[in-house]
């Protein structure tokens, strides 16, 4: 039994024009085989967080597959000003990259590469626009889901925002972010068709307003999923209409059947004192084991008040504030040059920019984190140059780059390089793991963090340093182009 | 030539799981020809404004024209619990709705139907993660594009967001809506081929620091465009490098090929400070008809005050903060049934809630704009029973639906119904006007409102007012269910 996954739509023409306009300059100025190095980066957690979830990556990989153009794709492009030898070189386009990326799943912080692209620029170039769509969109979302499972404490978080989410795919994509994040579930056809995400099932209002009242309503759903029978409870009024009319049902329909029901959800007032209300009724009425669903703008802030109060909820139902990441909607990836080889040499490459935080790392390089062996905390991220390793047998001096007076010795440790080589010149090389896997991996990986830096105020600065060669690279680019105009 | 529009996409399993649930739950109740009325509508305006863009009505066509299952979308639902009967009732599925909506480019406001289906309740409650999905979607980047555009008082705002976007058809239909809130062009390729949006022109810094110096960077794009030649001026200095290398480069290989400059960038930076120097900078060097692009993170309040001073922008380039909408990522659009048909009789319907601001307007409804004849403004929106006139010939008395005492007469009005019909018993009858037509009619329609409303901090509240008839219905329905426990 085939299905066509969402993610094998055509995707090489999801692109910016001037993507190609430049990648065709490179072309038309003979730099076709010029090979530049470019890293994918971000500059701040969103929602002021201490880390954020690297997730995306299988969604560049598809991309990256299936790079090819077809006669309509060229004919289109040829009214926008492209070269013929450009478009023929589109025509027989093989992609032909070396990618590293850091898995998903894993916790990641500003300025550090995440995906790195090593090749001929013409090409390089070209996939900027889709690398930074999939990678900013899911690592937003489950950079947000992963904040409200923490919020939870336990509890379960289920995905529900499709018909607010920017759109189709992220309605697909995001509820794949969000379970990679720590959610257990979503209300969309195709994630789980796709990815297998089990869904959650709910009733919603209109089904109580259908029919004449509301017992009739729950009997008649009770009658039609009575192994997984859920009813909304405040369309009238929780406590004084929708819990007994439950009870009612529960007692008349199910137990006849022999089935025990599934849940209850609540969805406007005060979910904290609801719930508590809610569970006693339900415990007092025999049924201990019918869960309570809760939902209504639910974001990390609200679930964490009512975990506090001792709000008696089985699983939050978060659509809106998640499937948007509301409070902070933006991942502000960037793809930013760092190498140019020019005859055998490697030519580190700076953006200065007008703004001192958007000056960039130059150099290609790699990314260390660094374990302490006794407590298996992440210490810091260690940024080097791709020729260098960090001997983790002897002590390392980290250093602030910005505060260089600011260091520290640390022995102890185990250095681990985060990037993995996902394309070796075009090919595919990484198999990406399935999906229940990076979830776990990514709970696990976020536990390596203190909690200092996991909480939602004022959290801890996880360090992001720079080898002293890398920082000194750096600085001496600076000041060639501070001192020398071109 | 034929390209695959990206709106061709197969659709009808982008949804939630319930609507599938719940409908099969009718179908199995026997109610498959019991017809229901459901409305869209929204609870805020984005931002606080005073008002938003109604957008997306062409995809929702397009997917409800595309509505059939496939042996593999069957399949699949079969794996997910829904009985046989209905599996062959998809099988089978003719839609046979009617369709009303708000045309796209309409100013709309709170708690007014932008979308009205009538039908049978198991295609009615199918359809509603879809029309939500693509409603609130481009009505949310409309809305904002629109306050951009307003911003910016006369010097244009292009789109630039792809690789922010939530997703890839964000990326897509984001750019149509900003399209349609008035924007001039986008980055986007598909935008560009499927909706023939202008495209947007530009370099970016990797161009510049491929090159060994900025001038000879600018040269070489010159060169391969001559007659759309736009140079990003502040990758190492706007004033003391970019600006001057740029001249250079016109003088130097544009005017010896007949040309003239399109424009320069500014990426960073005091914007509205670099933008003065550089329009002297290019005037004196004889290129005043070199066009100054602005970008960096700009929205409507950056981009108002840069134009009360005085900054010489000619296109806003808005990027991230357009096409997610990030001051205000939400459009809460929701479906909400106003009505039940049952033995000929139309029977309101209403949903309590635990939140007054959620209680729902029953009963299935039109919609009228008055127009003041002398001035041509809207004055208010009046909400009516199906069965309703407003004669506008006859003076007409508003008031308030919450705050009853606040009443006022009006005359010299023209009522403008705003619904149109869209679907008949599942047949399009509607035929979407062409993109720039939508956009016409959205600045015309914007214009017809009061700058009360329109202003950025505390809008004027548009009235959004109900007949008699209608308050009738809705205070006998909340009284019924307050005094009486169903």
């Amino acid at each position: 039994m085939e299905h066509t996954p969402y993610s094998a739509m055509h995707t090489p023409m999801l692109t910016e024009l001037y993507e190609f306009s430049l990648a065709d300059g490179y072309f038309s100025n003979g730099m076709e085989n010029t090979v530049a190095c470019f890293d994918l980066f971000f500059r701040r957690v969103p929602d002021n967080g201490g880390f954020a979830v690297m997730a995306g990556l299988e969604q560049v990989i598809a991309h990256l597959k299936n790079l090819h153009f077809t006669e309509n794709d060229l004919e289109f492009l040829r009214t926008q000003g492209l070269s013929e030898a450009f478009l023929r070189y589109l025509r027989d386009f093989r992609f032909a990259c070396d990618v590293w990326a850091i898995p998903e799943g894993t916790p990641i912080f500003p300025n550090e590469p995440i995906v790195k692209v090593r090749g001929p620029i013409v090409q390089a170039q070209m996939i900027e626009t889709m690398l930074l769509l999939c990678i900013n969109n899911q690592s937003l979302i489950a950079t947000k889901a992963n904040r409200l499972v923490r919020a939870a404490r336990g509890t379960a978080v289920a995905e529900f925002g499709t018909r607010r989410a920017h759109g189709f795919d992220e309605a697909v994509f995001g509820a794949r972010a969000a379970y990679i994040g720590g959610c257990v579930s979503t209300s969309g056809v195709i994630p789980a068709r796709d990815f297998h995400i089990p869904t959650v099932q709910t009733m919603i209002h209109s089904w109580v307003q259908m029919f004449d009242s509301e017992y009739e309503a729950f009997c008649a759903y009770a009658r039609r999923y009575p192994n997984r029978c859920s009813f909304v409870v405040d369309t009238y009024d929780t406590l004084r209409s929708g819990v007994p009319n439950a009870v009612r049902a529960f007692n008349d329909v199910l137990l006849p059947l022999g089935q025990r029901p599934h849940s209850v959800r609540i969805d406007s007032g005060d979910i904290t004192y609801l719930s508590k209300r809610v569970r006693k009724m339900l415990d007092e009425a025999g049924f201990p084991d019918c869960e309570i669903l809760a939902s209504n703008a639910l974001d990390e802030h609200l679930i964490s008040d009512m975990v506090s109060q001792g709000a008696k909820v089985d699983c939050f139902l978060v659509g809106e504030r998640l499937i948007t990441s509301a409070s902070a909607p933006l991942f502000g990836g960037v793809y930013k040059l760092c190498a140019v080889e020019k005859d055998g040499r490697i030519i580190p490459k700076i953006n200065l920019s007008e703004n001192v935080r958007k000056i960039t790392i130059p150099s290609s390089k790699l990314v260390y984190r660094l374990f302490d062996m006794d407590s298996g905390k992440a210490i810091a991220d260690v940024l080097t140059t791709d020729s260098e390793e960090i001997d983790d047998s002897k002590p390392y001096e980290l250093f602030d780059p910005d505060f260089t007076w600011k260091r520290k010795e640390i022995e102890n440790f185990v250095a681990r390089p985060l990037l993995v080589k996902i394309f070796d010149r075009g090919t595919c090389v990484y198999d990406s793991p399935a999906l229940p896997e990076i979830r776990d991996y990514c709970a696990e990986q976020v536990d390596t963090l203190w909690d200092e830096v996991k909480r939602f105020e004022n959290p801890h600065k996880y360090y992001v340093d720079l080898s002293e060669k890398l920082w000194e690279i750096r600085k001496l680019l600076i000041e060639e182009y501070k001192g020398v105009r071109k």
